[in-house]
């Protein structure tokens, strides 16, 4: 396999491949796309339809393209912008590829907002309608892409996301699948990113207002958005709805608690406990640890909130938790994308419909 | 005085007065206008300019004329329609009454979203576009309003507000002002009508992923709503914004916690003590209760929250924790809307100015 290596959209290390994919692949232009739609950006990559074995997988994947567009949650912008923001990601991602749309075999979408199997069916229905009809097509909730981020396409284990929001979604060997959280700010995703940084805010106003202790978070807080009393935090909630803009703040939050001020320290405490009841529910649901608690299962960690600290560890502290009722729990961080995830789940589901059928 | 009575917009009763105010007041025509411009909705009344004393106001109170309007706070509806919503209702309430404009001698705005001095200094100086140069102009929290309709003007005490959001707002005699609270949803305003609604539908999506108790409020709220799975709730909250709507759902939950629901009655009692808390953090500020708590002041209670329930009477058990720690404080519910609050707070800022100027 000769690759030549470029480098695309975001400084992702992107790669040409000449295919040879081997004997269970007759066409060796066959392409399958992955997409993660979450509520901030959508990603597409576009790669090459790859049998995995083993868990084995080229390092770094073979990604062809690779095309960045906005939201295409549906609950966020509608259907209509939703499905022609996906429309135009993929067909980037393939153009950048240099394959034809006829070249694609399987598409998989890990898409936030699928929460009920309505959701899914539409955006399925989308799909059949861009793609011819051999063409395989798959809908998933984001959260199942970012699990095969940190599995190799596989669906076994619990994969944990704390961004923005916050969902823990998991798949038993046997196939069976649970969630929980993933609602949103009024559903009380209290681990997220917007959870922490609304309890923060919160903080900063009852320290202002009385109702509770002083805390670091006032000063610093008001220095990060240039603000001069907490009274003006009420404005600047209000001037724009967006929960990115809110969860923003974490690194604020997370500087404080390292620097010992209590009330950040508790508020990240809470988060690791609520995050941490997150993921038991969905185990307990599945059963993933066995009768005794000891089963071996795997728990991917995605998300600013669990990756991108350093001393005060969310992640890490999430995980001790775990590990304490569930010993053989073991934590994996992914090296992939969550989009390239949703490749491999295109790649595995593809397989297995052709195994199934006997054509392979 | 002689009355002729009309029944005017919302089933409110409204008096045409022959206006004889005493020798307070030479011009018989003169007015004032008073403004609650909540997030809900905006009500002007128009009234005659009177000389309260000892408390006493005809029962009902002499208005002439009432209107009434959308949001007016700047907040939610930006600056443009905020003001042409509070001039659209002044000139309303105005013609209603048969007055001119130039009858008009004070107006005092009672309007959510007043958290900043700058706030307050933008609305006077629409006010004083609006009008000529001699009327008195004054632009207050709705909430300052609110207490004004239990104290019939005169500005001592606490008010607890707890509808669709919730904010104590007080006053010293000697003219001290703290307020807590009244931040939104996102600055936790827990105690409120969206606060109370939101945990109950975290607690329905709690119960169905495995994370906490199960509860009546599953199949109460979602027959309230005509849905069929909590799975639905997500796409029910994304679907609109407004935490009026959210807000909405507290009779159910009162009503669920009426009937035993452990989760609901936690919920309920949460919010009293987190309403307690808001009103100590004013009382304390203020000094309101004097150096052994015992001093008396009212408590004036305003909102659906605090005053729809009969049986789970959120208000009553919120004034029962407050007694324990200040057994002079008193509940007061206002027999007059705040709009009346504002025109009576109007009128006393006027008598007050002249008195000072040696006029009166």
């Amino acid at each position: 396999m000769s690759t030549t290596k470029n480098t695309q959209n975001g400084g992702v290390s992107v790669d040409r491949y000449d295919l040879h994919i081997g004997s269970d692949c007759n066409d060796e232009k066959t392409v399958v796309l992955g997409v993660d739609g979450g509520t901030t950006s959508t990603i597409c990559v576009c790669m090459p339809l790859l049998h995995i074995s083993n868990n084995h997988l080229p390092d770094p994947p073979p990604i062809l393209g690779r095309a960045i567009a906005g939201c295409s949650n549906h609950n966020s912008v509608g259907e209509t912008l939703a499905r022609d923001t996906l429309e135009q990601v993929m067909m980037e991602a393939l153009s950048k590829s240099g394959a034809k749309k006829s070249a694609v075999e399987a598409v998989c979408l890990g898409v936030s907002g699928v929460n009920h199997p309505n959701d899914q069916d539409r955006i399925l229905n989308w799909l059949r309608e861009i793609f011819p009809k051999h063409v395989k097509v798959y809908v998933q909730n984001d959260a199942v892409a970012a699990l095969a981020s940190g599995s190799m396409g596989k669906l076994h284990g619990c994969v944990l996301i704390a961004g923005t929001g916050s969902i823990a979604y998991g798949f038993s060997e046997d196939g069976k699948e649970a969630r929980a959280a993933g609602g949103g700010p009024v559903l009380g995703d209290w681990g997220s990113g917007y959870g922490i940084a609304a309890q923060a805010l919160t903080c900063v106003v009852r320290a202002h207002d009385g109702r509770g202790p002083q805390t670091m978070l006032t000063n610093c807080i008001l220095k990060s958005l240039n603000l001069s009393s907490p009274d003006e935090l009420i404005g600047w909630t209000y001037a724009d709805p967006s929960w990115a803009r809110i969860a923003a703040l974490v690194p604020v939050v997370v500087s404080c608690a390292e620097d010992g001020d209590g009330v950040a320290n508790q508020i990240l405490n809470e988060a690791v406990q609520e995050l941490a009841v997150t993921v038991k529910a969905v185990v307990h649901k599945l059963g993933l640890s066995g009768a005794d608690n000891s089963g071996e299962f795997p728990i991917v960690l995605v998300g600013g909130v669990l990756t991108d600290n350093k001393n005060w560890d969310i992640g890490q502290k999430v995980v001790n938790t775990l590990i304490k009722t569930y010993p053989g729990a073991f934590p994996v961080r992914p090296k992939v994308e969550p989009a390239v995830g949703a490749a491999l789940l295109a790649c595995n589901f593809y397989m297995k419909e052709k195994e199934k059928n006997g054509v392979l």
